[in-house]
């Protein structure tokens, strides 16, 4: 290759692993004496697992939670043995080997996959397993009603063994939401039943919540990446990425020029253009078209008319020519304009933001240890 | 690997080479005389370029359109050498010795961009371009006062060896919006100044505006995905991906119960619900939350709540148990409810749903000679 990756990217995403090792600490020691995990699916909330993993190892962190099987394969080559990966969506049917062979720990979340669990432990000897019930959110879960029916059995030997049990909790980013409250008394229920077992409830917005909701074990995912826990206040967590879009030409423009598709802007004034490598395709959602913005020498442009596939266009009619210049960039996502930012601007949540992240950003790693 | 990929999977994603071949002779065949290029940039819109581009190939495409230097390398490696790959985003600086290297052809937007790809031209003896100008979208390609100025001088002898003179429409999907003609009319003024070029105008709705659109070349993208080109008529094209998502569990649910995040959803009265193992980590946007709908037995299925990250549910009060059971499958993208239903109920554009198209979907491609 002749060429420089980064000359010939459109856009540069920079992710601070020191600072998502930061985040897990600064959660961790929130919440002691209770236990601290990851939630690192998704693809560590499209950041890159095969790198964010080991960085929160090597802060401390000893338990992970994936989504599915195949996001455990891919964690288990690059943790510890020791480290603890386990599998929210569950035991999928034929699928009991697999988590046999990669050290995974199911989330069971139905009886049919507990009875599926007892055959695959009893045959292979061992079987570690997290037990979920759901208190409210209809989603993942034993019932309230399964659970009753079930929890004498589980309390008998059993070839599971059984590690915690959890919940999840539906509006904890709403504090004063009664929803809360009424989950961790039917989590309390269920607990009594299984006095023995770590409890653990609280995701990224749970561990704000109060101490009462942190029990044995927290599992922040979204606040480890920058997304603020408490919406509304002031973000404690650090800024995990940033932005920055490469202009591929800058255009004098008159008044009435129509811009992009549907000639949904169209201008004022005369002024100055700068279109940018990144688009919908990108996961810059479509949703930001004609609301979004970009930062350039410190001022803020606007995002004129719509996102398209793989370009948008800023107006930097303000800007110093030197600065919004073809090859120049502008930051999309910054220390003032952060993934919630972003997610105001595109009618959603910063989680989004995050696991939308595109595939054609060059990727450049800060803070790993021997890694950049 | 002891088990099966398909089984673990949360979702199957099927995209029908055989299909998107037939869509590209079905334009090539409508547009005769006039040549029919493919545009498979953004990963042939997420359907993956490294399979679709073979596919086009072999039903006798010859000229590509992607949108990044990446793209068009990762093509080179796919297509034959005859096959001609153009780089919609341009001639970045400091990128010309990787366009010589791997035979690709830069869309040159800008008199910076001409003067670059003039000296690398130079001095590889070799230089094929195509000149974009900007006749509406102020996005990319020369302003008409650029060419103006740069026109007699590219008719002089050049180290470039021009190709193609194109431009991009801004409202093709709106057959009545006076731009359509207003931009056709501009771009015939500039091709008077380089009558011996081939033009190229249309993509894929512009295609359907008539005839004298096609001109020298059409470069239809999203058609040949199975967007529909011509909005509010009956689709022409071949619908070509089929989604299915994985019924993690089932669950009877009674009446006043709340589902998923923010409680947004709260059941009418009793019923059973399926999640599945689908969420805006793969693409299925948040914005169909509350308003998306599978489909299962034949039967529709309205989503109800939020899309999660990993996870959607579905109401299955009405569905045989046989069928809506764990391990089974929910389809979410079918012939009655293609990209552009979807699209629709995600308020945005059937090619912002198949860019988005997940990752961790397990991908079977049907139609490819060898190939499955």
């Amino acid at each position: 290759m002749t060429g420089n990756p980064a000359d010939r990217a459109g856009a540069i995403l920079e992710i601070d692993l020191a600072g998502i090792a930061a985040n897990w600490r600064l959660l961790a020691r929130r919440v002691e004496p209770a236990g601290c995990a990851a939630v690192v699916k998704a693809d560590a909330y499209g950041l890159g697992a095969p790198l964010v993993a080991p960085a929160l190892a090597a802060a401390g962190c000893r338990r992970f939670f994936v989504a599915t099987i195949d996001e455990g394969i891919a964690l288990r080559r690059v943790l510890p043995e020791s480290a603890e990966i386990a599998v929210l969506n569950g035991l999928l049917p034929r699928c009991a080997d697999d988590f046999i062979e990669f050290g995974l720990v199911p989330v069971l979340n139905d009886p049919g996959q507990i009875a599926d669990w007892q055959c695959a432990a009893s045959r292979y000897g061992k079987g570690p397993a997290i037990l979920q019930i759901d208190t409210g959110m209809a989603r993942l879960g034993l019932t309230v009603r399964d659970f009753d029916r079930l929890a004498d059995g589980l309390r008998q030997p059993d070839p599971i063994r059984w590690r915690t049990l959890i919940s999840h909790l539906a509006c904890s980013d709403e504090p004063r939401h009664p929803l809360n409250h009424i989950q961790l008394e039917r989590f309390a229920a269920a607990r009594r039943h299984l006095p023995h077992l770590p409890a653990s409830l609280a995701a990224s917005s749970g561990i704000f919540l109060g101490t009462e909701f942190h029990l044995d074990l927290v599992r922040p995912g979204a606040a480890l990446y920058g997304v603020n826990p408490q919406p509304g206040k002031p973000n404690p967590m650090h800024q995990i990425v940033r932005l920055k879009g490469r202009i591929l030409q800058i255009r004098e423009v008159d008044r009435g020029q129509s811009v992009g598709y549907g000639a949904s802007h169209v201008m004022a004034a005369p002024g100055r253009l700068a279109t940018v490598a990144v688009g919908y395709a990108d996961g810059w959602l479509r949703s930001v078209s004609q609301r979004g913005s970009g930062r350039i020498g410190g001022r803020r442009v606007p995002l004129l008319g719509r996102v398209s596939m793989d370009l948008i266009v800023f107006d930097v009619s303000g800007v110093d020519p030197a600065l919004a210049r073809p090859g120049g960039f502008i930051e999309l996502l910054h220390e003032n304009y952060g993934v919630d930012s972003a997610a105001a601007d595109a009618g959603t949540i910063g989680y989004e933001i995050l696991t939308a992240l595109g595939r054609r950003y060059h990727r450049v790693y800060r803070g790993a240890s021997g890694q950049c």
